[in-house]
């Protein structure tokens, strides 16, 4: 490719509208293109980025007995209505109507399309297991699409999902895709992506992972253990912590304390600190807007997965009204709550002594709470807290729990029989007896690879990619191109590559050597080479780096040998 | 691949909704599968046949200059608003709103989406001329949605546009990819496909051409001429016929015809032929409802879309009413009509003599008709007919046309500044001044090619895939695979053909040879191997081809060599 030709503007300014460091290199470096809220074309270098890490990711997937498929993005809404999804998912789910008025779909996974190609097809116990797969676009209308491609509506996907006759063969399978997971990751650049262990959310199922990349900029957190091999994200976190209480004979104590509303408030009042208090979370549940009250160390937050999961409901923040009859917010307490509500007790509460609550009285508080001691009935504690930076890590106990942001760059789940029971997808076992194939399945955006890879392989200037992903392999900065010499030799240079089976990019354009270097940087290619009056004098190119770690003059005459096995070095480097 | 884990049912029957060979092949032989109207999913047979081609057809667009780019498959309407298609295309455009209520659209061509990625991006006249493509799912909301992949309402197109300074630059890269769907359809197994000139329609511009794959079930005509090279479709085809008129004499003479309504019975009670009878077709304008009338010789039929380009709008049949004036539509005629309508003469009806015609009253005739001498005012004659078998050619003048129905393939349009002027896309040129740039289009239905490639490349028992494009290259069907040897022979050859970098299937199936046999009809791979008892007791595999046209026996100690080189022969003989 010449740059000449190359569409695309690479500019120096930082777009407004940009707040991550590879969504600006991805806009200031030609390669991405906003075309509505969430929605880009992409420009030949990012095309090429992508279509490299699809081939990746289907090499792999292949290898793990895969077969691509490839279902459709618009769909009937019959198929939505057979699992009940299609009233069970918000408006992230795209409906409209056909012509002929038919209800239809965007599809923004593709369980109901995947069981419908399935089924009435495995029809025995013989057919199992199998994996299929698909790359294809996917539209999810995200409330808050942000980060270019991190976070788009309109995005490539690939999405695997595979059929099992018993749940042990399907965790023989999942932990094979676990391994084609760590093994893509590697190939496109990325060996320190960890998977951790999450919540299936409205994809059903028990068993989850998210693959993160640890970034400043990822909007999930991931929870880590210094000491051992515990991580989670930060919804299925166990949150252990320990209380060190107050006086252990302090009676129960009703305290005046007017205008002493928020935790602070309270700390500053009684002289204590945020874990010697006991704090009221409220909550309405979402069908039937009743009340529900947590009550957790004033010092923790609530993991509101952990709730929801609990209830079986979703829940909201109740911002309407204080479900504590007519308490200000601040003052409700666990007891003497006298509210009808669902009252859930966090497990931070445990040992705790001489702690300060709600006396659900406005203006009041009680001292000397001790949870197992004052609260009425036999309540039982347990885990609905976000866990924090220093908690202990539940599986190795030391007080080890760090908190990291990562972009989920993957994810894969074990279904069960939620679909496949929903739609009767059916199989005869060995005994002759009908039966419901288990499920699992793995998803990878493309988009949102590349643009992690770019996130975390930069410096200042642009994005360096690996030799696996790049968008070219060799880029000619041919200086000077007026100069009959340098214009006839980088021409030469680059027709031989090319004939070398290299992928190259020429810069052909008559602009100066900074700006060549400039646009060279953003367009990330990982192996530089300079042609200029100079170089050509003394019969040599020069090559160097993108990540600077070498730049040597080669002979003019071993260019092409040189350059093809540094390449193939490059590149082999990335294989596993 | 093994056969037993491949998705996919292969059965006899005919499948009631499937009309066309390929149809039938690719639903009884496991390709695809109907999800809904016009929406399929694909095996991995049809994903493979399918990625084949998209990856021929890459090449071609890369080496005739192209950049591959990837626009959104969901678009704000804003675009569509620009060029003005929003409104004008009808409810072929899907239309929904998304969740922020913003009008969006499902991209059915991608025109406006390219121009917004190219305007102020290519802004000088140097960056001219370039050409971008993508490979990608469009959904256009067809009426009429039939013949399986041939006209799908969902499809996985090629769209490329070109972009140039000049009209003289675009038709020169216009001859060069026409050279390049040349070249595509060669590699993909049907180089007897023959472009067409054709009607531009809602794309605009003037200057269009089809690929026709000539084909019984094609619903497009095709106008061939047997003696010279003019081909068109139909609805661009000039007609030319003759006229060999009655007595030059006759007189205009009124004859009292009751119930004499249609063309038959006005041959029948005057003794003549229909071609020497003037029949009056009815229309009515799109927009406004303005009655058309055209007087056209009764043995042809009219041409809508030349009336169409000569009004310059849109032509509905008149189904509502007679526009002659309360007069029963047989009797409508050109001499004496006091409509208020457009009125528009074919130029059959140029040197006609003693015809008969309506005469503008119910039940009465005019007969001995010369239009030129009996029309009022001076009548301009047009060619607004369809040309059919045996008419002139307009190129060579011998009454040699002939009328085939073909599969279109693919096509390519010069668009002009239609979109570049109303989405306002300017370069400066080389004396500072602001133009716009001209675009040239490009496209082809991935899954339609395939399907067309089955429609010819078929036997009675499935389809025979040319090796360029087939699923895999060799099928190794293992007879009586439950014999020790047969399964270890097989296996062993399966491993090294992919070894080898063959791409292989391999029946592993415990099913008789006769299913084997007909399912590998079915799925079409050009080469076949059997291994059964007999074929091991003598040491040797049966090397077969899908089209019969050689079956060897090879020793088992060359298989391996000999099919490698085989497949590679095969390759070759379609390379161009």
């Amino acid at each position: 490719m010449k740059m000449s030709r190359l569409l695309g503007l690479r500019f120096k300014e930082t777009p407004a509208d940009c707040r991550i460091q590879s969504h600006i290199f991805m806009t200031r470096g030609g390669y991405i293109k906003n075309v509505g809220n969430g929605i880009f074309s992409l420009f030949t270098p990012a095309r090429r980025v992508a279509r490299k890490i699809e081939n990746i990711i289907r090499e792999e997937m292949d290898r793990a007995g895969g077969q691509e498929v490839l279902l459709p993005v618009a769909m009937p809404a019959a198929l939505w209505k057979e699992s009940g999804r299609f009233d069970g998912v918000k408006s992230e789910l795209v409906r409209f109507k056909d012509r002929g008025g038919n209800d239809m779909v965007l599809g923004m996974t593709h369980e109901e399309a995947v069981v419908h190609l399935a089924r009435n097809t495995a029809r025995s116990y013989a057919d199992y297991p199998f994996m299929v797969y698909q790359i294809q676009t996917k539209f999810r209308d995200e409330p808050r699409a942000r980060g270019g491609l991190i976070r788009a509506r309109e995005f490539t996907m690939k999405d695997a999902y595979s059929f099992h006759t018993s749940q042990e063969d399907l965790e023989e399978y999942y932990r094979r895709c676990h391994g084609a997971y760590e093994r893509i990751f590697s190939r496109v650049g990325i060996p320190e992506v960890i998977s951790v262990r999450s919540d299936p959310g409205m994809m059903g199922g028990e068993i989850a992972h998210e693959f993160m990349l640890l970034a400043d900029v990822g909007e999930d957190t991931v929870v880590l253990c210094g000491e051992c091999d515990f991580r989670s994200n930060m919804e299925t976190a166990e949150c252990v912590v320990e209380n060190e209480g107050g006086a252990a004979t302090a009676a129960l104590e009703r305290a005046e304390t007017p205008g002493v509303k928020s935790i602070a408030d309270v700390c500053s009042f009684f002289s204590i600190t945020a874990a010697q208090t006991c704090k009221a979370v409220l909550y309405r549940k979402g069908e039937s807007g009743e009340p529900v009250i947590v009550f957790i160390r004033g010092d923790l937050e609530v993991n509101e997965t952990k709730v929801r999961n609990f209830l079986k409901e979703d829940v909201r923040p109740d911002t309407e009204s204080a479900p504590g009859g007519g308490i200000a917010p601040g003052f409700v307490g666990p007891v003497g709550l006298r509210a009808k509500a669902a009252v859930l007790y966090d497990r931070s509460l445990l040992g705790g002594r001489g702690m300060v609550c709600g006396a659900n009285e406005t203006g009041y508080h009680y001292a000397g709470f001790a949870p197992e001691r004052d609260l009425p009935g036999a309540p039982v504690f347990r885990d609905f807290a976000k866990t924090r930076e220093g908690a202990l890590c539940p599986v190795c106990g030391k007080r080890s729990i760090t908190v990291r942001n990562g972009i989920e760059v993957g994810n894969i789940f074990q279904l069960g029989t939620k679909y496949t029971a929903s739609m009767n997808m059916q199989y005869v076992d060995a005994n002759g007896a009908p039966q419901y194939p288990v499920m699992g399945c793995y998803g990878i955006g493309v988009g949102r690879l590349a643009a992690s890879v770019c996130e975390v392989r930069r410096d200042g200037y642009g994005p360096i990619w690996p030799m696996s992903i790049a968008p070219w392999q060799v880029h000619i900065c041919a200086i000077h191109a007026d100069a009959a010499e340098v214009s006839e030799r980088a021409s030469k240079l680059y027709a031989d590559l090319l004939e070398a089976g290299v992928e190259v990019l020429l810069d052909d354009r008559a602009v100066s050597a900074g700006v060549m270097f400039s646009d060279a940087d953003l367009l990330g290619v990982p192996v530089r080479v300079t042609v200029s009056p100079k170089t050509c004098a003394r019969g040599v190119i020069e090559v160097s780096a993108r990540d600077k770690s070498f730049s040597n003059d080669v002979a003019s005459t071993d260019a092409v040998k040189y350059l093809k096995d540094l390449v193939r070095s490059m590149l082999i480097r990335l294989a596993v």
